[in-house]
């Protein structure tokens, strides 16, 4: 019911119903799960509340699509095994305060292209990020070329996945965290925030940045001055940049 | 005895002995030449000259990959045209001083990823980086790809590819532009690197970094600060940190 990865340590791919359910209730680090269009048995039924509740990504995908993951007799749900554990935002920020350390986190507004999530990731945990947020949907799989392209980073830092960032910028301001989105929509240069706040940086995605929503519940916006004629960066060497803005303004205030 | 590229202004790959060497003498920017391994005609020996007087990048290869480069009679030689306009750094430099702009350049040490490459590329622009330099060899092909993933840079641009950086940093240090090598092999953080002075940043391959036949002539050291446990960055990601810190220094000494 289930077929390991490379390494062999642990089931990467689980299929059929009772499987799924099981890997579910043993509280696994799901990253998503495939369901088949127009699936509706009495077993299914079971299933769909494990999903919803616990707000689970999934797609409705042609049994075509459930075919090419497994040979084996999938009965039309095939689940993948997170390759990075997963944290919970509210259990991590009150241990980063208790270490005395002042929060640094990043938050990736749908972020999909697994490269730049990897190398992003990997900035972070060298710029000494506490924890990565990303939303449930519309992120880059965790799987494995995600670990790869980190050097490892999103193995040793915790990576939050929440319903929406809406409701963790929340949680961020409740707790004292404040929030800058990074983008070109403002005037102000990313040297006027003060990085030595606790503070979670939000990067948007390649193709459309922040999304409004998001947008209009952060605290601050930084501009990352530019020269030139382009005006933009890759996303994962602008989250560099910024980042070490507050690596700079942090170690100055040592 | 040519091939146009997906846009159809210029031929791309061209192959047959005459025919290359036709190209070299019209002057076009050669990206890389794929000699037969073993082929010692009498033509041959006439395009040698050609080759190794002008210095380009040739690689011997069998046959085979030749006739999958193109099913046509190439004879031995298949060249491809570098999609990117290669400029030459003794011109280029007066006519930086002449702007008066403060020179800011960017040499590239073995960095073979195009994707790395283009991202680089685009993050110089919008830095205001006037010119990119390459050694000939072990530098990742300046084809389609490579600006695409540049946002267009590399066309904005000039890439002055040279027989080695040794001989660009000398031309460098001779018209008073200053070298800092970025690597972790020293204790000096970047931030002591007088960036308003004109500069020439060197960055070294993902593998194993800057040369040290480079890193000697190198006038000064720079090292990004670190956190956490993985202690380097992907290089696009450090070019854009290093590119900023010399954007914040001569912003506030406007």
């Amino acid at each position: 019911m289930s077929e390991t990865n490379n390494s062999g340590k642990q089931p990467r791919l689980i299929y059929g119903i009772r499987p799924v359910i099981e890997a579910i209730e043993e509280g696994l680090d799901i990253d998503r799960i495939y369901v088949q269009k127009g699936a509706r048995s009495t077993v299914f039924q079971e299933l769909w509340p494990y999903i919803k509740e616990r707000g689970l990504p999934f797609k409705h995908v042609p049994v075509d699509k459930l075919n090419k993951l497994t040979r084996k007799n999938h009965q039309g749900v095939v689940a993948y095994i997170s390759a990075v554990p997963f944290g919970d935002l509210e259990d991590i920020l009150p241990g980063i305060y208790e270490k005395g350390e002042t929060p640094l986190l990043l938050l990736l507004d749908r972020l999909t292209d697994v490269r730049n999530v990897g190398a992003i990731a990997r900035s972070a945990e060298c710029a000494g990020v506490q924890a990565i947020v990303i939303p449930e949907n519309h992120s880059a799989p965790m799987h494995e070329d995600a670990v790869k392209s980190s050097a490892g980073a999103l193995l040793r830092m915790p990576v939050c996945r929440v319903k929406n960032l809406q409701d963790a910028i929340h949680i961020l301001h409740d707790s004292g965290v404040e929030t800058v989105a990074c983008t070109e929509k403002t005037d102000g240069a990313m040297y006027e925030v003060d990085f030595t706040k606790p503070m979670a940086i939000v990067m948007g995605s390649e193709e459309d940045g922040i999304s409004p929503a998001v947008m209009r519940l952060c605290k601050h916006r930084a501009q990352i001055p530019m020269m030139g004629n382009i005006g933009s960066l890759n996303v994962s060497v602008a989250t560099g940049v910024i980042l070490w803005e507050s690596v700079r303004q942090r170690r100055t205030n040592e």
